[in-house]
């Protein structure tokens, strides 16, 4: 006897049914120097949104992460939800990216499904943007579906690149690509970073711009405290490498 | 519950519904010094060729390009008309090729099956032929499905490579290749190019040889325009590395 | 006339039904320092467990192996049984792991159906933890789908690591992950292993545990021999590397 | 509108139905060496075999090759038959194997698959085997489905090897290993090669031995002839690597 099985999916397991009226949704996956990921789990946080859905995927990495008790839990992405009268958020996290390109489309055409049968008219997606240099006061550069919300962004102090040619890779990218082919409109909010190491730093100027967007209140200090971890643990890496750079010279000048 | 998405696939969006009669297919999709989509977006401006159809595909780049006023758009492949009587015309051209192999017959399957729907009896294909060398006067290279075919573009100035063992790698080569198997007669221009730096210098000589084919006549003047600007900057780079290499060289004295 | 084909399948050949009631299914596919695969063959030779089914895959690499008399087979996973009235058991080993990701999640999904069937509710994955560092006597670290597995464990001396953010990668991590979204319980045993060479020593120690927690008496001193063996032969391999390095520095202070 | 296409096939273009029964499956696809196809070509032209089938596939390289007449080809696989009365053959060689895990098992089921309508019973599959050493006299190794056959092969002077764990990596191991399942027998001969060129002279070693098995008897002068102008070629490319290593020590001694 033999049987077939079948290969390559995604599935969406739906924990709770909440009722939404044209929620917002919001993307904030591991990307460049973490920022949409640390952006959205800090607002998820704040706000206190709550699951409704997991995502599951065999284009995610064959792969378990273990918790700090022992226990395992299974690679996905996570939708949360939050709303306060006519404000309705849907929130995309997650432990990883699709690895292959049709698996990014794959998942960004599931989470656009579940949003376009709540309605969703509104995307903000949230990444960092790399620029190699490591910067105290990083702006946040922008990208979106429509001029009306380029102009509305910069208001808020969004920055826009003159270079053409540039591009967003990614669930940050795609959601709003595939979105704009049904019809919704939106916006990628990126914050400057140096591409090196993970960037609350960065993450809080996104996440400052976008609760004013949406007109809601939080406090930044828990971002604000990682940043300072960040940033004590950076400074001692590069004392460090200092280090080993000048050792490495004097090992030259042996050798010379 | 629990839901299943499918993945790969490769969508038409069919804009318009052009009423054409057997026109010639060409192809011009980004290659080696971009000389087929410098050539074929060349044509599409001087004629003024309309969009009637927009391919998407999950084997494209997860990916949307921003433009200079900060809107995004999707990766993607267009294809234009155009007619003039008898001389008609559908144009492939877009941004990216498909990143697997599976991909890249899958998209030519589809552009075949749109071109056969109105009756492509011919193909050219557009693209650059790597030499490693900077060439002041390129010329044009071809491969051809039928052998009267190859007698043909000879007349016209087109050069046949003595040796065998080449090919013609991507939607250039299978255009043809897949077309054959369906009964289309077609042909591949390649302009000689460095490999290293787009070439709208190789485009022309691509362009002219086409325009001649089709019976078209068309102002070459934009692609000369490029091609001086590229000139500029090309010999700036060398410039530039023939500094870098000599402070090399003298650094290298140092540490001897 | 044209014939159509189908890509990735993973086939499951049954080659005999056995009556079994809720078997707790073990896993020991090749991985970090072959511990997981030596630990589950060990304890198929000496329970005397029988195969009942094979797994073939396009996601195994496309290859036959050479049997020490000519022969070929081809690459594939292979499920065993094993029953003494209450204990039952199936253990799966193999040649290969899948692949891609998506054979992984296939594979293993394809196990998992099986293991249901028969009502499985209970799972332990064996396998290697990867240290950089050659260990004597290797500790046991584990990770369970459930606090008082992790409890139970820790009394049989399973370790477990503090740092947060670990992963398991492939089929050890999967079949739990996804067991648990079938409502299984498990456990990955991991042996601590340098990472460089097979491992039968670290194998023991997995085997010791697992037999422990099953209740199962069993003798090791097949795998002492082969662990023996291994140290042998890292002896020797180490005398060479070393006398290779003192040829090297004399080559550079030649050049030097 | 919006319409689908398919991704991943291979497809069997028929081009006759011959009346065969029993033939023996004969393989030379592209390897190491080359030494398969060389051989396989080799016998077809000899004994004048008719091409009956093309296979195309969207996991060969998406190419087309260019004739030395200026016209091109799509990358295939081709599949010949011989017959004189009860002897009988279908003979497959190709321009590429596939490229991806996946795709070489999707094509060699689709072999399998017209073999058996044809009652195949029995598969030679031919290919190098690198040792990394020029080889003027190689040997032929072997390794075939059942222990009969091994000795039936030793018999007519082909080698086994004592050492375990080697293995058969394409279309060479796979169509015995798919075949055995279905209940096929076959064999590989594998001519030593340097793995290095392409080499007819193990190709001459490996179709002696096959045809002895047939019972066939053919010239294997053209085979002689190329492995002569092969010999020329490597002489004089080692020579000029002598010069060059030559060279770049007299380089080395300025610059040390």
């Amino acid at each position: 006897m033999v049987e077939e099985f079948r290969i390559k999916y995604a599935s969406v397991v739906h924990l709770k049914k909440p009722k939404l009226n044209e929620p917002i949704l919001i993307e904030g996956l591991p990307g460049v120097g973490n920022v949409g990921k640390l952006a959205a789990e800090h607002l998820i946080d704040e706000i206190k949104a709550k699951k409704f859905a997991e995502i599951y995927s065999n284009d995610f990495p064959p792969q378990v992460l273990i918790n700090e008790d022992g226990t395992i839990k299974l690679v996905k992405n996570e939708l949360y939800y939050w709303k306060k009268k006519e404000k309705q958020l849907i929130i995309l996290v997650g432990d990883y990216q699709a690895l292959s390109s049709a698996g990014q489309y794959m998942i960004a055409e599931a989470v656009l499904d579940i949003a376009q049968k709540y309605g969703t008219k509104m995307i903000y997606t949230l990444g960092g943007y790399g620029t190699g240099l490591q910067i105290e006061k990083p702006k946040v550069t922008g990208a979106a579906t429509h001029p009306e919300i380029v102009e509305e962004l910069k208001k808020h102090g969004v920055d826009f690149k003159d270079e053409p040619g540039g591009g967003i890779i990614g669930a940050s990218g795609l959601l709003l690509g595939l979105g704009m082919l049904r019809g919704m409109k939106g916006a990628c909010l990126m914050g400057e970073t140096s591409g090196y190491i993970v960037d609350p730093n960065s993450a809080r100027e996104v996440i400052k711009i976008l609760t004013e967007l949406l007109g809601i209140k939080i406090s930044f200090s828990k971002l604000e405290k990682k940043a300072e971890e960040v940033r004590r643990i950076t400074e001692r890496i590069k004392k460090m490498e200092k280090a080993a750079e000048k050792e490495e010279r004097e090992d030259l000048r042996y050798i010379g």
